[in-house]
């Protein structure tokens, strides 16, 4: 599943156009088009404005995550939804007395035109420097801009107050939500007790890992005495529990602080079973006991421990909340880097998460491959659609040992939806499947062991020598990437190029990132590994998955994505050098395979891989009798010649031939 | 000539070993040993730590950079060497009153060992947060560092006022520099009048450009009323004109303040010839009117500039010295952008320019070949070193026409010393050129009308399998990048990895960037153009370096470096798509190619390279009638053809050979 990149370089290419049907509304019009899947937002926004004035702050701002800088949130925490209608995973509100707009990019544009009304507008530059600059053009004067200090990373903050320094306006914290005080029907929270990992997918305790870090602090020069943890996934893996509250991303709402004698963990303690209070020690004091807390009390526990004389607390910048950063103060008190010392630690898999991670993807390819192998036999019979083709994946993972649902809202689009990045099926718009279209499957599973994510693109009938090209070009970029070696240390943003240049050299690009980390049992994008401007350099051991693409508008999108891990590789002269190992075990369409446009690297890459795909998948279809995808998965990983390409380049052979013959004409 | 790269990545990869020869001091024996290039530094240190003493300052920080943040120094703004005695082009200093230590990076270990006693301690991790975490040990409970405003970078500053944050220690700006109080022995500015450009090669006249620069101003939203440009390379293009300040680079110190009515000129006076005050204008006034302002004035104009209401002045964070940025207050009367509008505005060549830039590249092209010629016919004869070569490209540029000097130091390094980065040849060190050795000639040009940089590695006996093969692949780096396709708006940083990836496949790599911007007579590293992380993003008509190499410790350095423009190209499918144009016109040498490595892509690449330069240097070196340069340029750019690699890749076309030689044999 794709990671959305926001680069200036792309923004040339992603100028979708919103279409005027009947889908969407039309606000030029008088009385405007409102369609049946917009929401009534003038009620909500009447109350919000109202709140607003007593605090006489000029605009709101509403940033579509929560107090832990989620990507994905839960329902509670969909503020920007509830107001605007809009329900995408990405955007920015902002109301003002007279207006609200709202900031998403172009994979939304269409879904936003169809869910908001027209009080609001939308805006298309996503920039901090975009909201800025429609916020001065606002109030050129002076004004006041409200948010909330729990929904805005320092690092967001840092980023609005640089851009807002040379206006006329400022920023103003508002410890309480003023969506949250005027939205009645806020969901609660889901009520699931939280569980711990069994022990056969874990290396590390949670005693080991706390150790680690605490050595890791020690270490530091810096000398932080204390560290605190906000993202979800941060407690998640330091204790080795998992939670519900977001859907597809096994977390529990959660700070921790941890010192080298104590160690806090603030959740809602209702949800923590005797058993579970036992595993973490929390009867005791000692470096080593858990000292549970409620989670409402992690700003005035934080504030009373940085009260304490000779305290420093580190954080981590992308993640953190301004609310909990500017309660550490004075300044001296205060140690940021980028990503905490778990997300660091985290993002290098141990010898057992790498295991189990690589055996989940194994039963998760016999998921795909079922897949694959029953819509090429139903689709001819025209009966199924990109609905029934998402339950069928989702039944067919549900199966697998361990299994934990999907891992995120499965992408199954035909034809011209493949086009819309990040469209999931709706009973409105599901398409039926048929052998005149390129159908796109972006899926994945939570596994208690591993998460997966792959993506395959698949034609049943004739492809169009485009479509055909463009296939071959997105392959030959995930191979290029595959199969680089590079120093250890070399950051993925530098290497993602080679994901393009197949399509560039044809004038192609895609407008999306080109892989995201994934790991044990998380979120589907595991940061900060991958291949973003701000993701950390690649060292062994690190999952990332790779998913270049192309997509034309109103016709087809393809993209070809697996999860590959970084291994160590021997090279002529040097060390320390990496590459990748995909450990996604499912083949592409040979159909749409040009393999005269593949490079002979290219195309021994593909065959090993295939040949590994036999070796490792085969067995896992046998053990679980499996004989007609054991049959489909050996037809498809058949050795692919290259019977153009010689052809071509020994055309420097044809005059020796040639004389040959006429020798052998002479003489007979 | 290789920009510095001082990334993570590389930092493995730069673990130079210093020596412990008779050249490098020796400070762990006792009397420790000083080499005799090395400068007694301990009268200047006495002196500076008794003006710190007064000032209540634990630390005093000298950088290796001028008022303007200039990449090169005049010898009077030469401090750290004065203070340390070490004359490398890139560094900082810091004393204490019982330490001092400078900071530099691996190009200059073994020449800061040679050139510094005792007194100082060498460190070898330049990143701010190396030299806080020393100043941190040093002083753990509390103290000042002081620092000179006019030598830090607002960007440096903040650099590092965020490592101090966490710390007991403070920053603190004292506008008087202190080694200029100590320095009795600090040289003059140079007499050296000014000079305008020739109209012949000029496009836009100051006028034109100050009106562009204002439309800039009035179109951007903040509404700046002024912009204050700080770099010399930004005064100097806003007026066509250049000095004489800084060796190699055309510059003279300046600044220049432009708001929407009027245009201030501070420079020293003295040095402004009548012609070149009708030239600018200044008897007048009006917006197109220049006021020429004393140099020291710029400070006390701003200000009182800034005490003006409604005020707000733009400057480029990147080159604007702190002095000026903090008198630049209130905030609101400040906009920062990275770069002021004329360095992105210079960075992309108009017509003019981009003709003249590729005319000088033509003559400069004749230089280099003849030098290349004549050492092949001379240093068999065993008289010629590594000094005398680049006294002969010097001569060779000389007569070239508009010459107007070397653009750097020549790089003439042979063996071993071209494996040190940056080396250039001294008596004590010049070795003599054999053809048991290969050579790197690193070297360029000032002309009136453009500046050039090439580096060409050559080998005049027989080279090893590993040097050829190095060669080879670095070469296969520079065709990578050179032959690339790609969207206009990417990023050098996010391309650049293509010059390194056939030398990874191996295992090798190389620890410097891989290009930088070059253009009408400035300093030969014009930045923002280029491939390092804070360059912007490439657009038609830019000019940069690219120069990949590798560098084997005490043996051999291979670099291969053209000058390239970016240039529209058409594709298949899109549009906005760009690819580069090499300009420089000289061959590689054919020995060190081993062509079975190159793709058939590349070859084709390199063949029409070729035929290039046979088509546009041919003439130029008819026209200076030199008939030998012409035979051997037609020589080195036979076409190099693929004889290996389509013999091993056409093996499948042998048993067919074979089978019609059986028929011959049977039929005869």
């Amino acid at each position: 599943m794709m990671p959305w990149l926001l680069a200036v370089t792309l923004a040339a290419l992603t100028g979708f156009t919103v279409g005027s049907g009947g889908t969407e509304r039309n606000c030029s019009i008088s009385p405007p088009y409102i369609p049946s899947t917009a929401v009534n937002s003038t009620i909500q926004l009447q109350d919000l404005r109202k709140k607003m004035q007593p605090l006489k702050i000029s605009a709101y701002i509403i940033p579509g995550t929560d107090a832990h800088l989620s990507e994905y949130i839960a329902p509670r925490d969909a503020r920007m939804a509830f107001m605007s209608g809009f329900k995408g995973s990405s955007g920015t509100a902002v109301v003002t007395q007279n207006k609200a707009a709202l900031w998403t990019d172009s994979r939304y544009w269409v879904q936003a035109e169809r869910e908001m009304d027209c009080n609001w507008e939308l805006q298309k530059d996503v920039s901090v420097g975009s909201i800025v600059q429609w916020l001065i053009a606002e109030f050129p004067k002076t004004g006041q801009i409200g948010f909330d200090p729990f929904l805005f990373s320092l690092k967001k903050h840092e980023e609005f107050a640089a851009s807002l320094e040379s206006s006329n306006l400022t920023l103003k914290s508002i410890s309480n939500n003023l969506v949250d005080e005027v939205w009645k029907t806020r969901p609660p929270l889901p009520p699931d007790n939280l569980i711990r990992l069994p022990d056969r997918v874990i290396q590390r305790t949670w005693q080991e890992k706390v150790q680690d870090i605490r050595r890791q602090m020690s270490e530091n020069p810096y000398e932080p005495t204390a560290l605190l943890l906000s993202a979800l996934e941060e407690t998640a893996w330091l204790f080795n529990m998992r939670g519900n509250d977001i859907p597809y991303n096994p977390f529990f709402y959660s700070y921790t602080l941890v010192t080298m004698n104590e160690i806090w963990l603030f959740l809602h303690l209702e949800r923590v079973t005797d058993d579970l209070k036992l595993y973490l020690n929390s009867s005791c004091h000692g470096p080593l006991c858990v000292q549970l807390q409620s989670y409402d009390t992690v700003l005035s526990e934080v504030r009373k421990y940085v009260a304490k004389p000779q305290v420093k607390v580190w954080i981590g910048a992308e993640y953190t909340n301004y609310a909990l950063y500017e309660i550490i103060q004075p300044q001296e008190k205060l140690f940021t880097s980028s990503y905490s010392p778990v997300l660091t630690t985290k993002a290098v898999k141990d010898e057992t998460e790498q295991r189990v991670l690589r055996e989940a993807h194994v039963r998760d390819a016999v998921a795909v491959v079922q897949l694959l192998m029953w819509l090429e036999k139903v689709v001819p019979e025209g009966k199924e659609t990109e609905q029934t083709a998402a339950q069928y994946v989702n039944m067919c993972r549900q199966k697998q040992k361990d299994s934990r649902g999907p891992s995120f809202e499965t992408i199954s689009a035909s034809g011209p939806n493949a086009a819309l990045a990040h469209y999931s099926p709706t009973n409105e718009t599901s398409r039926k499947l048929t052998v005149n279209e390129m159908y796109l499957v972006d899926s994945g599973g939570q596994y208690l062991d591993g998460t997966t994510d792959i993506t395959r693109t698949v034609h049943w009938g004739t492809p169009t020598a485009m479509q055909r090209e463009a296939y071959t070009r997105v392959l030959m970029g995930n191979i290029e990437i595959s199969r680089t070696i590079f120093p250890s240390g070399t950051r993925g943003v530098n290497m993602e190029m080679l994901g393009r240049k197949a399509l560039w050299e044809i004038g192609l690009n895609y407008g999306h990132g080109t892989g995201h980390g994934v790991g044990n049992y998380f979120g589907v994008h595991e940061w900060p590994v991958g291949f973003q401007s701000n993701n950390i350099p690649f060292t062994a051991g690190m999952f990332t998955s790779i998913e270049p693409g192309y997509y034309k508008e109103n016709d087809f999108g393809i993209r070809i994505e697996d999860i590959a891990v970084t291994v160590p590789v021997k090279t002529k002269y040097g060390n320390n050098f990496l590459t990748f190992e995909t450990v996604s075990l499912v083949p592409y369409d040979r159909k749409l395979i040009d393999s005269t446009l593949l490079s002979p690297q290219q195309l021994q890459w593909l065959n090993n891989h295939y040949k590994t795909i036999r070796s490792v998948l085969g067995p896992e279809l046998d053990r679980q009798k499996l004989s007609a995808e054991k049959a489909w998965m050996l037809k498809n990983t058949e050795p692919i010649t290259d019977a153009g390409s010689s052809l071509s380049i020994c055309s420097s052979s044809l005059p020796l031939i040639t004389l040959l013959f006429t020798l052998i004409q002479n003489l007979m």
